[in-house]
């Protein structure tokens, strides 16, 4: 989650100073080999810095050129495509919006697997389909590469503070090598199982938290009608067995908590659209396993509706907001 | 809930050792004014005999004579009905099954209100709605009396260890008096707002564990079935966005944690029918109130299928093993 | 519902022709005893009227005078309150908005059991609670009158055109009494068994008619995103397992059908509001029945959160509208 | 829907007399081109007889070759796979479980593709995804060959009896053809639009067939409860706005109707597990074009529990016997 860690000013300022970075990262240089870093979008920009800062020479590759304009300032050698990236380098990192940019960035025609190495290590932090994650991690064998996904909790302010949650599915001998490079980038790394259990992991953590964020919202909702205090009853949930993260870390009421979303018109933290995509994964893996899943299911139809509502880039917190109007009115 | 608070045999042995208890009593019962209670059901009878530990004489009825007996042992008087205990005494508590014994016991032919004395304090624990709550404050005052909701979250075990949570509504002025008593019953006492308040919270907080409980089980069955193993992901989910009570403290799948019903075949704990009637009373309030509660009411459906299916009497947490068996199997 | 039927312009006007019904009603008078009506509201009103056409001189009360004005014109006796009604009459209609009415309408301190002769014949055409109706029989009961609930399908169209449909539950043998006087105001009038499952069925026949609606929005909405001719759909659904009343008599989506309220903006027909009370019935009747209605219960969830969106007065197929826009835009 | 038509007995047997459709065939096989058959299981079987008995020569296919011994009795060529169909044929029908099966047959290493000549017809009656129908169509034409899909609703008995009914999509220029060939085997050919509408038409109707099923379940038995005869709910709904084609044509409740799942113990009809896969089919494509489906959706999740808890095979409106338990039973 986006919000999941409350990130302090004066650090977040410390860390971008360039210069500190640039002077960090030349200082290491001599003695690391380089990773290849692959999507230099919001997320993946700030995780890429971490590395150079902590000594690792980056060549880097984005759709967009002009994404790679920073890092390069910084030391990293920006190439061309992804195939040239593992032309150049024996771990990559891969950071993509959803399933079909992972899918071409490894088997596309300029795509990493036109070139890998053998024995090359790829950790892949896309969000993801578990099933294409497997799907790659075969693609990646034949070529005698190993592929990991590791998806992360946390959003931008945590990527630039080198704060995410890593979960990383894939053989667990290469967990080692994998903690090296993520640990530079995360304050935590957790190994899952075999190939595609990150990716569940990821999944499963998101809708356990759509549906105790629209429970939170609804049973909120539902006690300020009954005549309660918003702050009072959120003290009460929290000391009694109705506590959740929703709850007592980002409630969704106004004026209940400070430097939440909720306290900022719902603008910040997690959008209502990243979490119905995650909500799609779930619904997905649910329906390849057969396994119901009737709240997290409706979960996905409020949020759906709520995407055709106007919530779409509202942090999903304002399911709040959604449902506090009075009947009738 | 039942479980919420894990109860030591050795403490609990302590508390019932009738001997020390009576001598406690005996000891104080000088110095302090008779205190009513009506009903002595599994949660009065405990929720009495403390009293009876803190050196309050009791004055006590139950609809069912039997349920009087070890407590008139310890040294409480038992009387015939409601009336005669509001004759005798001028602090009541009652603890009843539903709405329309609270209705019966205090406005019925031998109800309290028929002797009520003037500046009378009645404390009604029991869970019921809470507009029927307003109506019993409405019917006090005209009496003279004053009327508090103050129903409890915590068990059996809880109540005999003194460890309830009483959320209390009613006039803030006599709060101070009626923590006095019930203090001697509970850990927490918390003060939440106009008559009706104590129950609205309690409501709002047994909704959103049953949604949180739900959630779980969904969230851990889907994960097992894509590989992750149960334990492991327990222990992701609690140290990520998707923890709540349900995932940390009450885990609804075998093998995860000790001394949860889970553990237990789903024996002790709190029943799936005492949940649904919670949900029903979510739902009633929510309809008088026209509140959207669309997971509270699916989760109620939920719990009312399970009802018809085998598990009225399991603990809620069943919910699991309910949703677990795989499709087309 | 409403829309049920098709009311032909003309036919209308001529209804209303208020020197016809008062003639027609003149004529037969002298060999009619009276009824009694109580409640002359939009529904009320057209009903009294069609008695009074067939020649059954009417005595009436309503709560606000002016209500009544129009009756009188045509030769209705207007008197103070139901318990003056039933002074003057042995047969009287109750047609009021809710439970509470009726209640006060019987059994308040001017109601009609205050005043009620023995042998009198109590029909109530009000949508209420079964339990409520229930209560009034018992009640009128003791007072050796009879009394009958008799709910309505058809709206106010249906009302002035005496096309409505009653429900009728009560001791079968009053049957032929009842039937004499709603075959006046109706065009069916079916007999569903003891006191309350005329409510039931009315309560039975709406809960199942909202889930066809929102079910038929979903399915048209997602056949045009599939890129279906919506009209050819329908065609399509309406011959085969899929068809039901929303999508053959009712279909909600523009363009489709004429002479619906979706051809018109939703304007007219059955307001979300009171569709949202039916569902409200239903889920009263199904917590007392202990009966899992999940999709009932979803159904009323939506039509709740439509009511917080500003679709309180629309009619309830405009639920195709609150579902249409596409997520993300 | 496999009961959607009632079948005689004595004409089934009639359609089934071998002799007479040889006989029938090879009159007209002088005239006839030969058609391609693909898939001869419950349902490719019969249809393929159909059009034998039009005087079509067929020359089928399919992976099983014990599949295609009547059929070869009755005249037909088999070969061994799909490839070798396309070599001897210009019009080709599949009828295929699921998606897999359609991809292999059309574009696997032995597959249509491989061989089909330029300006063939290719019908897919198979139920699958519209996207994969529309990839299908995508392959076809790169070969100068022409794909549409061509669903039906009817079971193994309208099969039989040629009184499907065909939902097509595609070109329009080519219906006319294709007409020529499902009339053989159906009562109704519609044509729904551009390729993939036909899949989107069936889907689209089933999903409705479940809400409406369930509803009528959930309606039926809260109706029941509250003391209503179920047949005269049923016949109450059926001239009411209740009314739908799973109350009046397949109602769930035994006893109501005869020759419906229901008088039997919920033996025949279309299963919970093929309705659990088109639920699956709609909620994939309502993703795919971020369509909110609340009730579909909760549909589908129901269905899916039931296939967890005994009903798989049963009939879908088995769902009345799932719900039909009283709560703390």
């Amino acid at each position: 989650m986006a919000a999941l860690f409350r990130v302090s000013r004066n650090l977040l300022q410390m860390c971008n100073k360039h210069a500190d970075i640039a002077m960090a990262s030349s200082r290491a240089m001599a003695s690391k080999t380089a990773v290849g870093f692959i999507g230099l979008g919001n997320m993946g920009s700030p995780m890429a810095k971490n590395l150079l800062k902590h000594g690792y020479p980056i060549v880097a590759a984005d759709t967009s050129p002009e994404c790679g304009k920073e890092l390069q300032d910084l030391g990293a050698q920006i190439v061309d495509c992804p195939a040239e990236v593992a032309d150049k380098t024996d771990r990559i990192i891969t950071m993509l919006p959803s399933s079909p940019n992972v899918v071409d960035a490894y088997t596309g025609p300029h795509g990493i697997l036109k070139k890998v190495k053998k024995g090359t290590l790829l950790i892949d932090s896309s969000t993801i389909d578990p099933s294409v994650s497997k799907e790659m991690a075969a693609a990646a064998e034949k070529m005698g590469a190993v592929f990991m996904d590791a998806p992360v909790s946390g959003g931008v302010g945590a990527a630039s503070l080198a704060k995410l949650t890593f979960m990383v599915g894939g053989p667990e001998e290469e967990f080692t090598a994998v903690k090296e490079l993520l640990g530079c980038m995360g304050a935590n790394v957790l190994y899952c199982g075999p190939v595609g259990t990150g990716q569940a992991a990821k999944i499963c953590n998101n809708m356990l938290l759509a549906i105790g964020m629209i429970g939170t919202a609804e049973t909120m909702n539902l006690g300020i009608r009954l005549g309660l205090d918003p702050k009072l009853l959120a003290q009460i949930l929290n000391m009694s067995s109705g506590r959740c993260w929703s709850s007592d870390a980002y409630n969704p009421v106004p004026g209940v908590m400070e430097g939440v979303p909720s306290a900022n018109n719902y603008q910040g933290g997690y959008s209502t659209t990243l979490m119905t995509k995650d909500l799609g994964l779930a619904q997905d893996t649910a329906m390849d396993t057969k396994t119901p899943i009737p709240l997290g299911s409706l979960a996905h139809e409020m949020y759906r509706v709520m995407c055709t509502r106007g919530y779409a880039s509202k942090d999903f917190s304002s399911v709040f907001q959604f449902l506090r109007e009075k009947e009738g009115q």
